[in-house]
């Protein structure tokens, strides 16, 4: 079983992921800051890809032109001296006090303009970089007081903003594709786009759908007890998976970004399992962070234990394609007669309805899935 | 403030909802049958506008031709001589133990035919009684193994029989629209198209997505969290709100189908008034029904009790778009100033680039949401 | 209707949450400190009765022996001259990065030692300016890694810290009682003491446990979606209840501290109830903190929300007991007929058991819930 | 490893586990009846040690006399002849309409009485059998309509039947511990004694105390959201774990009865390693069934898949404690350094309130979690 990482796995981590520095809603810091240049060298020989980042995990809100300038020159150095890759960039739209009330959905046309030009140059950074894809986390588009803002006026302004950017990427030639991300709530109340299916259904009606995907995220669906697997199988069905992020959760509770598959590991199982057999060829991006107990040593111990999961995960899947007693379940399972009825002809809705069923006979065919399951949870206990 | 139900309200209840037995996964029936005919006397009395039902709400799954004929005449009767609607029907496609892994996503063909030929059946009779809305709820299209069920293959089989059902509509002249129902778990562990927003992602990628709404349930939305309001602003925003499902549920439990608004009174208040003030004009229907402790004498009170509260948070809405405190609130809140950047131009764009923000004094805008908050408690208390 | 609050009302505020700063973990704060002495002197004016805090509230951690004594006596001569009391203090064991496992259950003698250390400085400083209550909240008591930490020797460490600092309190002749506040996760992935209940199993096991209560907080058990109103109930039931903290939340999400009553309005109707019937002589404490969305305008906005909330709702218990409909239903409801079998003899048990039931006549006894419940919400909405 | 489960393990089953016959909610029964004596034979075979049971598992509610003794009669042979016990009985107070509204807190004291007697005669039944622990879940004990009913009173009416009924027990000798079962709710809107803490806090309340312990279930726990592995440590450390129910749930959704650890791997790790190493000598019960989508073949398969997973993580616990690499950071995580300062002494407490702790050196101590949870992680999916 191959456990070390290589930069063909695709693993990429956020630059605020590896430098996250443990505050709370009930604590201060306990780590230090971690240079961007620094994570750069220790992801590359934990043998990472790529690094992400928001704008201000590189360049300071503040910064002068010329603060930024060095600061991009040494990252861009980080990355050509290890051969790291930016794959995706996305906007800090929400630690800021000018986002209390929201960004693109703000009752304020400023605020809404700033957040767009925001955006633009955190755009031009990360094409800069070599980003491919562009994430949207909307995390302050949200409420806690519903008499103050229309629901269906913020949906409209989300999508100018979209449409906007769209346009301003096609204007500067751009070869981004958009990822929206969605969140139930936290930092907000309740947060516009609670879903990723919610992201799904707005995307089609945008100028340019065709740029837009969805960003899913474990622990943003998992906290609202929603079946990440599923999730992220209407995603792919719709052509729209076109980034991740992994992590885990417990449902019910506060977003905890958790080492990848610490917790869920049935559930993250079968997602490693999709991402692999269908096709998946964007970064598998870990936006997860450690514990508050560790120190830096300990922030790259979770690092590799992100990766690890995830190859130890890819390997069982693999098991589970060769398991003969599996699939010789799944054939008896899958091989459940008859034929489809489409497409639809008036003479088959016809014969359709004219037919008999023996619903009793239907009823007791044998559907083993206890067994199946048991057989997983034992490949997955390595006793299979 | 009317208090009182008339047709003109549009209210209605499913022949399940006032027909619920009381029995639940550890207690027995505690109320007999009720009949039909009673039902749809009942609640017109009560003020009522109509009643909704699946298939073997009305017809037993068993019941010959001739006695289908009989039950229906009855009914028939009922409905006319009471001047009672069936705006809406569905089919019964999760109590028979033939549908005990799925619909029409079953693995089996045979399974997948006899839901087509079931619900092409439950259509001709909803449309022999006046439905204009058929409902799709699929209570045992889902898992609790994972590795048993391709999610994708769900999604696409599930899309087959809509598909075929629109054209069957379409082939009948039925001047049927169809509403998509989701739940997220419960019968199965997990139901494919978990929340609302999920089949409006669903919808555009059907043969014909006009035909093709949701009916969103309060109940199915609070189970894992959500903030129903907002759901309903999204279906509303894409045109797809073509039947709601009113009542109340606890979150993170069990699903309740509480009595209309006997708990969640703030976020159904928002729901209210975005129903009157939307321009919806379906039907609004309580799938709720009774606690398992009432007698029938308790069923017609709870009835009563999900339109009178709907009409006290109807006229509430009407207090809050008369109550000077809160507009005026309003008003300041949502006068943010500034101007929309829409639509781009590159001019446009270059100019908001080099534009200069005050961060601080954008951030430092007085946004009084307490106070317009507690304003909605005072009036939803009656004490503004 | 009296919706002014005065000291008699007994409400009191912690510093922390008037003086909350709008940080979370998603953004920085938007609010300057408050002085305390300005927060006493505001709250005083608005009618609360007293004010709450942790020792770095009022005295910052790293605070001199003489600017210690120069906060103290500031804030002494606010309380003076207002007439606000300190019903209650408490120990901050949770910000500082020395607690990040864990102060009274800390694998490290030396934190649990500084833990004990600081806690008994803070109990002098607490007495010193007036408080008669001391409560616990053991935030980062819990842990991420169940292989790390003992969850047995997690309690018996708590027990001794306890126990050590009753004998304190003892030894000083501090007129202090407990109060232990429970919390489920947050910032923890989970607490030790989840809920109240637990800490009222912990207390019999502690060497005083007469002098050992609770405080209750309602968004900590409704973050798990209990009934607090049942978990006020058992700890009145066992005499335990020496303080309660008040706020809402919404279930299943980040811990949110809202305005007293504004989303939980049935729930904390009857918990209201309960307090002022139950002969409860404690303060109405709110635990909770103004949107981040508000400026310091909104901070006062925000309490006075509480005060007021809790005095309609008081004044709706009234209104309650007086209700004729109400009281009506609940005398048929209550009149079960029947005689009680305690206290237990072998012949009582003997004629028991031969008895006869007839289990139908007793299953059809009307229990008309549904209607009482709408007079309860006619009542709340002002309508009855 | 040994994976097949033999008498020694203790597994115990109960009637109703095997014996389910998958109605829902939504759907009818798709299994038939399965003879109780049946059940004995067909669990002593697989390895189990013994059946539980409801009095109406094995004796129907309307059952004569003399039907009563054939059924009991064939019974206890099935037992002599495999060898099996009954180690735990219990009473079915839910299922009946007469307990709509509860059994030992129902307003009506008739309802009260019959209670008692069902109790009684059930505990006969069950000792008669050979049952040591008597379980009491009460599963009506709840409220939907808070102004109904006084949670107060519930309490002392529940209290009062468990010391007639403790009474009951002494009077006749039986060998019985009475453990009580907790659930937050379902088929309640609200359980009473929600949690298994609740149940610890109520019972040295009573008469009798040493004779009462508490039956936690996984299950009811996590459908709230609670760390089970904590539950039991405080019913452990408290003396008071008299028998468990294993099965497996996924938070904040109905009560779903899963396949022990099917889904829960790491925190049933985590309890079977607490189970073994606590010295706890009671029986593995698992309160748990197959599928709705299983026959009953199927239902063996669940029941063998409770045994061979507890095994499993058995196995993994021994290994844990065999393991260099997770002893060692144990040893280095769990020295802490310092010394207890219990127990309290005046100039204990002097010394400590006067020593100077360098809280950035206490703060900056190693904690290497992530690197131990991976090791968890590992050690479960087999590739350590």
């Amino acid at each position: 079983m191959r456990l070390t990482p290589t930069p063909a796995d695709k693993f990429t981590f956020g630059l605020w992921t590896v430098g996250n520095r443990g505050r709370d809603p009930f604590g201060e810091f306990v780590r230090p800051p971690l240079d961007p240049v620094k994570a750069v060298h220790r992801l590359a020989e934990l043998g990472a890809w790529g690094v992400n980042f928001h704008d201000n995990d590189l360049v300071p809100i503040d910064a002068t032109s010329s603060e930024r300038d060095r600061i991009v020159g040494d990252f861009r150095k980080a990355l050509d001296s290890t051969g790291m890759t930016v794959p995706m960039a996305t906007t800090n739209l929400f630690t800021d006090p000018v986002f209390k009330d929201g960004a693109f959905t703000s009752h304020d046309a400023n605020v809404r303009a700033y957040a767009l030009q925001k955006t633009m140059q955190a755009m031009d950074l990360g094409v800069e970089l070599g980003a491919r894809t562009y994430v949207f986390w909307g995390g302050r588009e949200g409420a806690e007081v519903d008499a103050a803002k229309d629901p269906i006026e913020a949906i409209k302004r989300f999508r100018e903003a979209i449409n906007f950017l769209c346009e301003y990427a096609r204007d500067r030639n751009y070869a981004l594709r958009f990822a929206l991300e969605a969140k139930p709530n936290e930092p907000r109340g309740d947060i516009y786009f609670a879903t990723t299916a919610s992201y799904l259904a707005f995307i089609p009606t945008l100028d340019h759908p065709d740029m837009v995907g969805v960003n899913p995220e474990v622990a943003h669906e998992h906290m609202v007890g929603l079946n990440f697997y599923h999730v992220i199988a209407q995603a792919m069905e719709a052509g729209k998976l076109f980034h991740i992020d992994l992590n885990d959760q417990k449902p019910g509770r506060f977003d905890q970004d958790l080492r990848f598959a610490s917790e869920s590991i049935k559930p993250l199982f079968f997602l490693v399992k999709l991402l692999e057999e269908s096709g998946y060829e964007g970064p598998r991006h870990f936006d997860a962070h450690a514990y508050r107990t560790e120190d830096e040593q300990g922030v790259w111990d979770f690092a590799c234990g992100c990766m690890r999961t995830y190859l130890i995960l890819k390997e069982k899947a693999q098991q589970f394609r060769a398991h003969a007693g599996i699939q010789s379940l799944l054939s008896e399972i899958r091989d459940g007669g008859g034929e489809t009825q489409a497409p639809y002809s008036s003479q088959r809705a016809a014969e359709l309805k004219s037919r008999t069923f023996d619903r009793q006979a239907l009823a007791s065919r044998r559907l083993p899935y206890e067994r199946l399951d048991q057989l997983v949870v034992d490949l997955l206990l390595g006793v299979s």
